[in-house]
């Protein structure tokens, strides 16, 4: 480092230290304007105290060289951001093998989500599929059955669409009562990524579907032989053969080499390291779509087929994990909402558990069936809040509060849990969750 | 696995294999329509070989139970990935410590990139910069200096933005004549991310700026102490003083903690690991806007401030490293486009080196200053192609020829070569980079 760089450093600190001492007191304390309190303890730190020792300015980060280029050919996390990750609970699933994790929501912003953190659930774990190997198949009542190697598939014209994919057991565990005490387990089984693939209709138009054909069972190369029944139409509409996801392949735990997409779809439709699509004349009343993902209503009966992940929000800060740790002053209310039957039209927010409530701001991209980001700028003077977010989409449907939802479906539901969600801010501004009916 | 489940699979391919037998030779050729051609022996192979073992007809990865949740609590790609990374040339610079690496275009999909395979370039190498002492301080011509810390910065309401990055220098290597054999060489120093940060303008309406005051010096933390001069107006458009990169933080080699991001304009005005902005009445005239960073004219004199990435496009498959290896048959023609001025608005396609066009198709989300991805649908005949793609912005720029570039340049210059790119395709199929004024 030459000695003029050097002296222009120490320059520019004397230079903020001596108009930062010249601001009187009381301004000091309002550089932030909005309400945000200015750390002058970090200004004397960085200031003062280096000042009196002049050589040890600069951080050492400044003094040396660093890592040189492709020392790292595919990127990692700075060390620093090591507590974002996927996480599970240990009593939710009998194993790892057949079991979920969570998306990190509490750390992320706008409405990607990196690949690493997309939340994995698998009922047979992730299968070591050999691409070279693997064959989509699309047969049963079609003219022309098809067996596509991955060249195949990737030589057809691809499409590329941002959209959540959630698993319908996301807050699934709050149907009787607030009990996860973290924002990554409340709502965490959802993720956002930019998917590339080829339009199924393409394929299905290409195999001729015979006249009778009226559902797909789409079938996984992995060891639970995943299977769901999906009808024609949807195939027909947005679903889409999915090969990469944010711009690169898909991931292993996301389907590798190639998934089903059904889009605002509960997850598990989306089947994963797709080998098969049998046209069929009825659905196959399968185990997962008897057995598992249909909801137990109060009379004993089942609803089935409920695929649509209906419109949610949840506010994303404050949250558990994320609490107003700088006593009273302007804080974001920040959150995501979602529709699977389209796009979110507004996001209303509460800070008195559902009494009264006010419009918060969309922010960045608005698009179909896609994470979208909500905004409130709030001044908080340190009271107790009922923090909630309510979402509506461009159907008209509002989300509705737990009580509104267990009326219509009681409490042995495990799945479609899309209610209001309250967030209990205490005077130190931590955050707990409470359940509001 | 039960035994009806093996035996619905067996059957499965036994169907598949009846029914494909079934068609006429012919058409089973045909089977992937618009000309792609059906991989028959993947059919034979997938199907007959099978049938004769049934026990063998499941891949070994459905008959065994595979690797269970948070494992891998970051995700990473899969192995079968492997070759997707950055990569870097040695002869371009001295060292690693100063030098860049490519994004390998060549494997991406859609218009995001995954921070893993972000181009890199730095000047000092990575700095490991401690977050929790990091600061960004803004002084000179204000009335209110500040100096915040993350907590005080991710304190703002946020933005994110889908906005390409690049580094001036793409394609430079080339201004005398095309020498480099891959696409990721040619066009590699380009990404494209989901940013999310806070607005300059808001950190500089709350300094104050004073009315003498135009221009800002962004200075990195790093050894290198990369300084730019900004000019004010960029300042308070849409230069976002950015913490995250699609929906995490920033990586280490992006500025972890935290960068300026100055949307268009080359990537070096984008000041990562950044600490200082220091307003003025003048630029700086500092190293990287003199001795670089200016563009030698044929007279001698130098342009300066070249700040804009003016629109660019290029054909990303095929390309060398993705040649049409199936030999004549459809083929999409893909390719990426961006302006550092705006949205793109449409982009031509030439099969015969610019001696005619037709137009491409723009697919999925065309942003302001986002890649923007484009496509034709091309039944190839197998002969030689020149082929070329050529952008149009909304400001109503057309992407120049090499021929016109050199008219108004000359052939000194190292940055911003956004010429018209061509690749020869031959007969058998492989793509060579190859120079057309």
């Amino acid at each position: 480092m030459s000695k003029d760089y050097k002296q222009e450093q120490i320059s520019a600190m004397e230079e903020v230290r001596r108009q930062a001492m010249a601001v009187p007191a009381q301004n000091r304390r309002e550089f932030l304007r909005k309400g945000i309190t200015y750390s002058a303890a970090a200004l004397a730190g960085a200031t003062g105290a280096a000042h009196a020792k002049n050589e040890d300015m600069l951080p050492p980060w400044t003094k040396r060289l660093g890592r040189g280029v492709v020392e790292v050919p595919y990127g990692l996390p700075s060390p620093h951001a090591k507590h974002t990750i996927r996480r599970t609970v240990d009593w939710l699933t009998a194993d790892h093998i057949a079991s979920i994790s969570f998306t990190p929501l509490q750390d992320l912003k706008g409405i990607i989500t990196p690949n690493g953190l997309v939340f994995e659930r698998y009922h047979g774990g992730i299968p070591e599929v050999d691409p070279a190997q693997h064959h989509l198949m699309i047969h049963g009542l079609v003219d022309n059955p098809l067996m596509l190697s991955m060249d195949d598939l990737m030589r057809y014209p691809s499409e590329s669409h941002i959209k959540f994919l959630e698993c319908p057991a996301n807050g699934g565990m709050e149907w009787r009562g607030a009990q996860m005490e973290a924002l990554q387990f409340t709502h965490g089984m959802i993720s956002c990524c930019e998917w590339t693939g080829v339009p199924l209709k393409v394929l299905l138009e290409e195999a001729g579907i015979r006249p009778e054909g009226k559902w797909i069972l789409a079938e996984g190369a992995d060891a639970a032989g995943m299977t769901r029944s999906i009808p024609l139409e949807k195939a027909m509409d947005d679903a889409l053969i999915v090969y990469a996801q944010n711009g690169e392949l898909l991931r292993p735990e996301q389907g590798f080499p190639v998934r089903l997409l059904c889009p605002g779809w509960e997850g598990n439709t989306s089947v994963k390291w797709l080998r098969r699509l049998k046209i069929g004349d009825q659905p196959w009343h399968h185990r997962e779509e008897t057995s598992k993902y249909t909801d137990l209503l109060a009379d004993g009966t089942a609803r089935r087929f409920t695929w649509v992940m209906e419109s949610n929000s949840v506010i994303t800060s404050p949250c558990p994990e994320k609490p107003w740790k700088f006593g009273p002053g302007k804080y974001e209310i920040e959150g995501l909402a979602w529709s699977g039957n389209g796009t979110i039209k507004g996001v209303d927010v509460s800070i008195d558990g559902g009494v009264t409530w006010r419009e918060a701001k969309l922010k960045g991209l608005v698009l179909d069936k896609a994470l979208t980001r909500f905004s409130l700028e709030f001044e908080w003077d340190g009271s107790p809040l009922l923090l909630q977010s309510r979402s509506h989409d461009n159907t008209g449907y509002v989300q509705p509060t737990l009580g509104q939802l267990r009326d219509a479906r009681g409490v042995n539901s495990i799945y479609h849990k899309n209610s209001i969600h309250t967030w209990a801010v205490a005077e130190n501004g931590g955050v707990k969750n409470v359940q509001i009916d």
